[in-house]
């Protein structure tokens, strides 16, 4: 079990102490000596004998727990009934809640939103079933679908196990951008059940984000559930990826003077996630791209069993550059790694055209780290959050779903996707561009407005929104 | 389509109005002369020439609504632009929303509740999964699952018409227990399809209600669904009915000062609903049940195709009683109609044994109407809001589900109905027991606390419980 960690965090001592032979101020003096900095005391329960306090400590890590528990736990008349993380804490009962808009007060409330009122409600939507989008839920909510098999960097943990992820999720859909997102973990893993089931949950739903999902399934999901559902659906995983790389991107080489479509681009890693990206920078203009996994730089004559690789070959390394990492990174512009930890060294960031651009997403660990690269780099994103320039999802998938709904769209487009990588890019204003500063931060306000205006224009450009565009408010 | 009316409501009128030809006091005038109040008026916006207006009034019903506004479209200078009634204003946008339970508030809470914190959550899951039960929304969570075959007296209106009945049921949930139920309203009708998606559905949710889905097809679901899940799951049409019929009863059986198991029962309809009351009412101790149906009383000596008819004659009828209702109702101490309307008459009633109880369930019209039946009845009760003793499925699903994620039940067992309708009856206490009040209204704030009580310990009892005990608050 390997989890990023990384983050302070502050844990609940629970201790049951003997009022005769437990001193307080020793169980604080303790745990001071070990770094532990407390910061709440409560006490739960008293008796004749003995008291139940919770202690509230600021720790750095679990080792920093243990270390506490039993440095207490030897002192006289100190008993620790359990030891609860600020994590935990936080997801008891689950993260969200499905609550009414508004209070049924009295018999002529519950006349009007149950029965036998709700009648005439329902038989307008049976005569006009577009009038779903109008007078239910539909008109605002997402479903957040995984099937658990491939949750964060942890694989396929199963449906339960995937649940935290997906209400983590609504949650930022919500807090961000005022759409109501509901998490369903199906516990299958059948492609073509998956797609039955989610086709058969649509009625309910505004729109479906896919995610988590493992590669290939996930792409034969999404493909099938775009063609037989007027209701959009977007697999986050790579789509989101793909449009916050390339919001990057877009600030990137315009910092440093260069187009996009005269760079050369190597990416690493050619799976789920590279591909997507792969096919957002082409629709944004670049010309030349070289993949690069196991096999070293994927080249039209070689013969991949990967379908990934292959479409590569088809469609990548114009020039046909053969070699390894090493090698073909040679004079690149841009790097970009959805691959593992490490796999780019130094040396090969010295080896770049002037100022290179260097977006190293693996997570927790990326193919290099900022303070490696440094001395040759001269923009570089990772995927996380204690470095500058996170390239982070959640910069896109709240506004792009509140701009789907607010037009009633019916798919995502390319052009949809582009227009939003733009919107993103444009929150960092010109004054305010620097190596440091190329991706607003997940928590700027601006940034779903932004999404969700260009969005909107797009599906309109497109043809793909269904409601008449005076309704939608600008 | 045949609505169940009877409730004012209030209409929303948008006027455009010519500035130098249109009178306001005219329309006041016009709209007072048909009956209407006007109870507010909005200005929406105004320009050099038109006014633009929305005028709130109190109507009688649809016709009242058509006649305002032909009335309204006469005067000079006056547009009607649109009628909204109070009841679709309440329906825009649904009526249940999904909200994080608190504030993502820094960078600290977002890597809590989603990356990195969120992965030892799911870890810890993935190694315990009855940690499900703590640490994410299956602790409170129900789905409403519905496939849109048997909406309300609709019938099979489709998944998407449904939906404004099972997000009324969501906010019941949440208003009157704390619970939180989200609705589904399912795009197929095939049996083994709902049993599929259900199951693949569960690792979300702490309990199944299942809601107007058509029989035959709602017992196999409801049958297979209990055999193969580890969480609850009721079929509120058939059990949700009983539960509360059956609470009535007790009360009423007591009020005239009989005994359930010496009375005479004539049930007429025996069809789904008809066959789970039969089941409770044998459960509680009635023996003598006769059921009529098309045939005439249903006896073992009949031959019925109907499924629900050759059960009853196996099961009921134990006098072998032939004949029509008004035969086999002689001398019968209690009628429950959950058949159609009209079908018991006033000299039916007077047939019956002394202190006659007739409970009339069908909807909206009940099988006698309480003031046909006054002459002769003692106890009346119906499904209607608008007469005494309403049999409402409110008084019973939401404690229920209640008690059941409380005590993380795996199933709901006939001596927690049985214990849940004894619950419901209890709310009403000694001295208030009328005949006008055998059974508490649906906004009694004690009926879904006994509920769950009742449910609880019955969950023990039943050995069904899989929370320690000592944990479940009182």
């Amino acid at each position: 079990m390997s989890i990023p960690s990384g983050v302070n965090t502050s844990i609940i001592l629970r201790l049951e102490l003997d009022k005769n032979t437990a001193s307080f101020g020793s169980i604080a003096t303790a745990i001071s000596d070990t770094g532990g900095d407390i910061i709440a005391i409560d006490v739960v329960r008293t008796d004749k004998n003995v008291t139940i306090r919770d202690i509230t400590i600021n720790v750095y890590d679990n080792k920093h727990t243990d270390l506490i528990k039993s440095t207490i736990s030897k002192l006289p008349g100190v008993k620790v009934v359990h030891v609860s993380d600020q994590t935990f804490l936080l997801h008891l009962g689950g993260k969200i809640e499905t609550s009414p808009k508004y209070p049924i007060k009295n018999r002529d409330d519950l006349s009007r939103v149950y029965t036998p009122g709700v009648a005439k409600v329902c038989m307008a939507i049976h005569e006009k079933p577009s009038l779903a989008h109008t007078l239910t839920i539909k008109r605002n909510t997402v479903a957040v679908i995984s099937d658990g098999t491939a949750v964060l960097g942890l694989g396929n943990i199963g449906p339960e196990a995937a649940m935290p992820v997906m209400e983590g999720k609504a949650m930022l859909f919500k807090q961000l951008a005022g759409v109501d997102a509901f998490p369903i973990c199906l516990d299958t893993q059948d492609t073509d059940e998956i797609v039955r089931i989610v086709k058969a949950l649509s009625p309910t739903f505004g729109g479906i984000n896919l995610e988590d999902i493992s590669a290939p399934r996930c792409f034969e999901i999404e493909q099938r559930l775009i063609e037989e559902l007027d209701i959009p659906v977007f697999h986050d995983d790579q789509h989101g990826t793909a449009v916050v790389l390339l919001a990057g991107l877009f600030n990137a080489v315009k910092l440093v003077g260069k187009s996009l479509s005269d760079c050369k681009v190597v990416l690493c890693g050619v799976g789920a996630a590279g591909t997507a990206c792969t096919k957002m920078l082409m629709a944004a203009g670049v010309r030349n791209i070289i993949g690069v996994d196991r096999p070293g730089a994927i080249t039209r004559d070689g013969v991949y069993d990967n379908p990934f690789w292959q479409w590569y070959a088809n469609n990548t390394n114009p020039d046909q550059i053969h070699g390894s990492l090493s090698e073909v990174i040679e004079g690149a512009d841009i790097f970009i790694g959805v691959s593992g930890p490490g796999v780019l060294k130094r040396e090969d960031v010295a080896k770049m055209a002037k100022d290179p651009i260097v977006f190293a997403m693996a997570n927790p660990t990326p193919e290099i780290l900022p303070e490696e690269a440094e001395p040759y780099v001269r923009v570089m994103a990772t995927g996380r959050s204690d470095y500058p320039n996170q390239i982070n999802n959640v910069l896109c998938f709240p506004g792009l779903f509140r701009g789907l709904l607010d037009c009633r769209a019916s798919r995502v487009t390319e052009n949809m996707k582009l227009a939003a990588a733009k919107a993103i890019a444009s929150v960092v204003q010109e004054d305010e561009l620097n190596e440091y500063y190329i991706i607003p931060s997940v928590f700027n306000q601006s940034v779903a407005e932004r999404v969700r205006e260009a969005v909107i224009q797009a599906a309109y450009e497109d043809g793909v929104a269904r409601r008449r565009r005076e309704k939608v408010q600008a």
